[in-house]
């Protein structure tokens, strides 16, 4: 840190994202990517816009927008595109928590903690149950501004939409924000509660799902007033938050209904043979409804057994927090990726 | 604004960026983009990455950065990349403006005092001496952070490396940021200082001369410490801030140093041809050293030619602002649209 860095920032922790190798090749079960590449449509969209690139993009992404609102039976104005979702978590904390502190899950997607100490906001993190389930008490008996991820992360754990609608019922004067990063997988999406209540911010991501990690576009969806929140902090960042490509990309994916249902089948379908197949080990999973799993075995140390996957060539991810430290979050690849895993943890449990 | 907003962002008011309309097609002279399409390599590059993006990119972007690094004579650990410059000009104003204001030109980029207001940073504006040059001694005189793009917008005037570098030798306990998006056409970078000053930070773009402003793509140059500083900053924003396409775009473009060459002396050469009938037109202009100048004719109201440019389906750019309401920002684009121009001018200046 250099001499001249902003005191205020001091504490600041930045988040680590997973492993992304550059050299060797593995099979990369630690990141939820989806294993399937993006939409052939999304493909040939962005590369015939990569030609136009001396232009700037459409600030307002209309395009996109429009394609996105008609996805979810919204209007354009209930929407806002970002890059990645990411941006658009980010853009709430900076509209909604101020007066307001932030709570959300102590152990739930790590950026939150982040984004609130880079934006200089209080926060509160509510312990999950024994079981990994929220505890929606915690949210309705305390004003601060919401943010939940659903289904969770890394436990994949879904809340019910009942669940949900009590909490941003119960508080009209503060903001829900629940992040459907993983939606596509198994849980049930609160899209249609924006039309009832203008205190909750749906965030979701084209990165999981529509296989565009590495395009980088997530959106919210919302009331209109909550949108245009985030457009005039969009707009006071980076009004061209959203590439030429990316934004064509966008249009193609979300387009090609088929294809991502496909996917999203195979995904869920691929999780319950490793649900399966791991469970037969003798491993313990959370219900997950994401495209990842959550286990633990008695007797088998997670970080070492991270360790020794990444050996054999596999990449899963280890948190280093207490109650999770013996847990591995394993993203769900295609069925030769998962029989790989299942038969290497054979192997690492054999030479035990 | 909804009733939920920071109260703190109240006086918040976002930036306009120039027209970027999607129905008529017009000749596009006001937000300084190239007249010609990125390099092949750029385009082949960024088109074979869209078929990857099911996986993130790489946080570090290591590629680019080194392929920057060798490009500007300096070591990777000196280089950031970001979605656009003004990304790591945000980034500068969070990381080196909080115990000191901000300080820049009255007239210059105006997302400066945007990114003051969103951080919460005081700031001061310098006013431009008469003939719109900057005087150095309000600079070395004041301790706040300084913001200076050399050449400036919208005059395109430059300003002589000797005077960057007593601004910068003045105060070494603060940062002075130079934003060197127009450079390449006829400024002189302060990159090579960087050796020998700590509190110098350079910004670029990919947007102008490497005809990316629609791939979102800029970088910074400074000592390591300051780059460590902003990537601390970018991880707890969006590590992944870079989309896998852009990213090869950037090595296709920077890698391409032929193509940048030929484009950038084209535009200087259409930026002669501009002025000398500008002036034979009875314009005033300012010394311009960018990709665009400015302009005004005595008794010719900037706004309405404005307008009536627009009508004959010319865009270009005015700032009302009272000090240079009766200019236009005019971008250099591609000989025959110069032309055009200089006819519908000829044509206006007739219809009085």
């Amino acid at each position: 840190m250099s001499k001249f860095f902003n005191e205020k920032l001091n504490g600041l922790v930045p988040y680590t994202p997973g492993e992304q190798p550059t050299g060797r090749k593995y099979i990369k079960l630690n990141t939820n990517e989806s294993p399937f590449p993006p939409s052939p449509n999304a493909v040939m969209m962005a590369s015939m816009a990569s030609g136009d690139c001396q232009l700037y993009p459409d600030p307002d992404c209309s395009v996109l927008v429009k394609a996105i609102a008609q996805t979810y039976g919204v209007e354009s104005e209930n929407v806002i595109v970002t890059n990645g979702s990411d941006e658009v978590l980010n853009f709430a904390f900076m509209a909604y928590c101020c007066e307001k502190k932030a709570i959300f899950p102590d152990l739930t997607y790590g950026f939150y903690s982040v984004f609130a100490t880079l934006n200089g906001v209080q926060y509160c993190e509510k312990p999950l149950k024994e079981d990994f389930t929220i505890d929606i008490n915690d949210y309705i008996l305390d004003d601060g501004t919401v943010f939940i991820a659903n289904p969770n992360a890394p436990t994949g754990i879904a809340l019910e939409l009942d669940d949900i609608e009590k909490i941003v019922k119960s508080n009209p004067d503060r903001v829900v924000v629940i992040d459907e990063a993983y939606v596509d997988f198994g849980g049930k999406s609160a899209i249609p509660l924006i039309k009832k209540y203008k205190n909750l911010l749906i965030t979701q991501t084209f990165s999981k799902s529509r296989s565009m990690a590495g395009a980088r576009l997530g959106f919210g969806i919302a009331d209109k007033e909550i949108i245009s929140d985030l457009n005039r902090i969009r707009y006071s960042t980076n009004p061209y938050n959203v590439n030429r490509m990316t934004l064509m990309a966008g249009v193609g994916a979300i387009t090609d209904g088929e294809y991502f249902r496909k996917n999203c089948e195979q995904v869920v379908l691929n999780r319950e043979y490793t649900t399966v197949e791991l469970e037969k080990l003798g491993f313990e999973l959370t219900p997950s409804k994401a495209n990842f799993v959550f286990a633990k075995k008695k007797g088998l140390d997670g970080e070492k057994t991270y360790l020794k996957l990444k050996e054999k060539g596999i990449l899963v991810r280890h948190f280093n927090k207490p109650r999770i430290k013996d847990y591995l979050r394993i993203t769900i690849g295609a069925k030769e990726e998962m029989t790989a895993l299942i038969q290497a943890l054979k192997e690492i449990i054999e030479e035990k």
